[in-house]
C-alpha cells in the first residue's frame, strides 16, 4: 500500500472488514436498551476483542467491560479499562495471572461456581496478598457453568469467600439458551428465568448477610427482549456490537445490521458444475454451522457482492482450509467473474473474528473497492 | 514462571503441546515412504506453521516445503526456506505479495487452475520485473481447484504462461477425496487416479513442447498409501506430522501418534448430570466435526488424563467460546477433579493448531504436570 489512504480494493484477502456505521447503530440500540431497563451496560467484549470498539460501545469512556479471557483482560488494562470481569469460571491454573492484575490495580472480578475453587482463590489471595473479587455463578437453565439458584452450595462457596477474606461481589448468569430460541417472545420467557434465578441467588446471599451488590446476567438475545430486568443491575450482552446470521435467525437483527463481513476472491469458476471458490475458507471463516440448527441454514456464510449488496442463492456450502465452495444458481461469470470480490456474512461473527488480528474499518461499502480504510483496529486472540 | 525449566503444570490453560518424539517418528516414516516411493518430500507446512518442525520434517536442513498462505512464505523464507510452492490457487490480490518474494530471491511457486488469473500473472510479472514459476492445478476427483487432466484448458493457460515469459513449473494436484476413504486399499485407489491425472496432464504439457519438470501429488492418506507414484516428482502431505482423530479414523495412524494435543483444566463437575466442563471451548478446540462422518465419532476430541493416558468413553460433547462440555460415564471425582490437567487429542490438528502461537514441547507426557516443557516453538498464523 502506498501512502495514500487505502481503499477496500487495495487490500490482500482474505480479510475482515468492519462496517462502522451499522456498528455504531447496533451499539447505540444496545446502550438505548440498558437505559430503558434501568441497569448498567457491561458488554461483553469476547466478540470484539478490541478497545476501539469497546470505548465506542461505552459511548466514548473506558468503563466497565466482560471479558472471556485472562488475556483480553491484561489487553483491555493495557488500554485504560480497570474495571473488568472475567466471565467464564476461572480455571486455577490462571489465578496467579488474575492476582497480577489485581496488583497492578485493575478491578477485576472472576468468576466461579464451587467450592473447590473458591478454596484455591483463598489459598492464592493469601500467598500473594491481594484480595479477589469473585461473582459466584447461577445456572439459570443452559446447564453450562453455575449451580442452582436454590442449592445449598451457594451458601457454601460464599462462606468460604467471606471467611477468606474475599469480596463475595455478586451473581453471574448467563442465558446462553437464548440462542435456541426463535423470536422476542420465547426469549423473553428465558430472559425472565435468568432474572428470576439471579435475584433468587442475590437475595439468598443478602439473608445471609453478603452486601452482594452486582447482579448481572447477559446474552444479546436477551438484553434486546428482557421484558424488565428487576432487581438485576447489569448485563454483558456482546455479540450485538456486529451480530451475525445466527443472531438474524433467532431473531434480534436483520441482514443488514451485519457489521462485520470477511472480504474474499473468486480463484475459480465452473459455471457448468454451479460451483466456485473463493480464497477463504475453514480459517476464514470458521468451522461453525450454528445455523444448521436454523430454520434458514445459511451454509458457511452468506454473501453479497464487493459493494455488500446481497448475493441471493448463494452460499459458502464447504470449506477447506483455505478454499471456500460457492454453490448455487448464482454462479455465473456475470455475477462472479474470476478475481472479483465478495463479502461473506458470518455465522458466528466470534469464531470468525477470532481468526484476525486486525478490523478494516470502513463507513458501509457503497464504493465497493473504492471504499475508504479510515482505520485498521487490532484485536487481541489466544489465551 | 521461574528461571528454572518450565513443567506442563507451570503453564496456564488451554495450552497447545507438542509431543517432539511422537512427532519425529511420524516424520521419519513419511520420509522412509517417500524414499520408498522414489519421490521428493516436499512436506505441506499449513499444518505445523513451524520453522521449527519443518526442518526436522526434512531431516535438519531448511529443504523444499509447500505453504498455504503467502504469510506463511513470508514467515518460512524469513527462517531460511528458499523453495517454496504455495499449492493454493492464488489470489489476484496476492501477485503483488507474492512478486515481492521473488524479488528477493525466494524460488516462491505459484498455482493457479484459470486463464484469468494466468493472465493477471503474466501482467503483474511485466509490471514489476520478475518471472514467476507457475504450477497448474489439476483436478483428480475431488472438485475444489483444478481443471480436467484433459481439459483444452490446460494448454491455454500453459500457452498464456510461456507466452508471457514465464516459467511452467509442473502439475499439482490434490487428491483430498482420500479423507473421505477407509482403510489403505481405499486410499490407494483414488491415489492411484491422483497420480493418474496429475502423469497425464504433465505428458500433454510436455507433448506440447513445456519442460514441465515438476509433477507434485499429495495427501497424508494418499502419500501412505499409493501403491506407486511412477511418474511423480514430489509428494506434499502435511497433517502426518501430527495427526489427528480424523487421520486415525481414516487408518494412517493409531491414537497413540497423535503428536499435539490442548492441554486444559477442568473448571467444575457435576457428576449427577454426568457433566463437566474444561476451559478449552470452541475457540481453543475448533469446531471441527469431522469425525462425524466416520464410524467413530469423537465429539470435539477425546480425551487423556494429564500422563497422556487415555479416558475411554469420555469425549468433548459440546463446545461454547470458552468451555467445553465433557459427558460420558467417565465424569467421576476420581478420574476428573476440579482443577486437574487433561489432554484433548484434536479432530482435526489444521484447525486446532490455528489458533495458537506456540507449541509447548515436551518428550512424552509420562511425567504429567512434571513433565520439563523443553521448547516452545513458534507458529505463523494469519494470511
Amino acid at each position: 500500500m502506498s501512502d495514500v489512504a487505502p481503499t477496500l480494493g487495495d487490500l490482500p484477502t482474505p480479510c475482515l472488514v468492519l462496517d462502522r456505521s451499522k456498528m455504531e447503530r447496533n451499539l447505540a440500540r444496545m446502550r438505548a436498551r440498558a437505559d430503558a431497563l434501568g441497569v448498567r451496560l457491561r458488554p461483553h467484549c469476547k466478540t470484539a476483542k478490541s478497545a476501539e470498539v469497546a470505548r465506542r460501545a461505552l459511548g466514548g469512556d473506558a468503563g466497565p467491560i466482560t471479558v472471556s479471557t485472562l488475556r483480553e483482560a491484561q489487553y483491555f488494562a493495557e488500554n485504560g479499562f480497570s474495571d473488568i470481569t472475567l466471565a467464564v469460571g476461572i480455571s486455577p491454573s490462571r489465578l496467579n495471572q488474575a492476582a497480577g492484575l489485581l496488583a497492578r490495580g485493575v478491578d477485576l472480578a472472576v468468576t466461579t461456581d464451587n467450592a473447590v475453587i473458591a478454596t484455591e482463590i483463598v489459598a492464592t489471595a493469601k500467598a500473594l496478598g491481594v484480595q479477589f473479587a469473585v461473582m459466584i455463578e447461577v445456572d439459570v437453565g443452559e446447564h453450562r457453568g453455575g449451580i442452582e439458584a436454590r442449592a445449598a452450595e451457594l451458601m457454601e462457596i460464599a462462606g468460604i469467600l467471606r471467611d477468606g477474606g474475599q469480596e463475595v461481589r455478586g451473581i453471574l448468569a448467563h442465558a446462553g439458551h437464548t440462542y435456541g430460541c426463535r423470536g422476542a417472545d420465547a426469549v423473553a420467557e428465558v430472559a425472565e428465568a435468568e432474572r428470576a434465578g439471579a435475584v433468587l441467588a442475590a437475595e439468598r446471599l443478602r439473608q445471609a448477610g453478603h452486601a452482594c451488590p452486582v447482579v448481572s446476567v447477559g446474552s444479546t438475545p436477551g438484553a434486546l427482549f428482557a421484558r424488565n430486568l428487576d432487581g438485576v443491575t447489569e448485563m454483558r450482552p456482546g455479540v450485538y456490537m456486529f451480530m451475525d446470521l445466527f443472531q438474524s435467525g433467532v431473531g434480534c437483527c436483520g441482514l443488514e445490521d451485519i457489521a462485520v463481513t470477511v472480504m474474499a476472491s473468486v480463484t475459480n469458476l465452473r459455471p457448468n458444475e454451479g460451483s466456485a471458490h473463493i480464497d477463504a475458507g475453514a480459517l476464514a471463516l470458521s468451522k461453525d454451522r450454528s445455523t444448521q440448527a436454523q430454520p434458514r441454514d445459511c451454509g458457511f456464510g452468506l454473501l453479497t457482492d464487493a459493494f455488500g449488496r446481497p448475493l441471493p442463492g448463494l452460499t459458502v456450502e464447504a470449506v477447506h482450509q483455505e478454499h471456500g465452495r460457492i454453490a448455487g444458481a448464482g454462479v455465473d461469470p456475470a455475477i462472479l467473474p474470476i478475481g472479483s470480490r465478495v463479502h461473506v456474512l458470518p455465522n458466528h461473527v466470534c469464531m470468525t473474528a477470532a481468526m484476525y488480528d486486525r478490523y478494516a474499518v470502513v463507513d458501509g461499502l457503497s464504493d465497493g473497492p473504492k471504499q475508504p480504510v479510515v482505520a485498521f483496529w487490532d484485536r487481541v486472540n489466544g489465551w
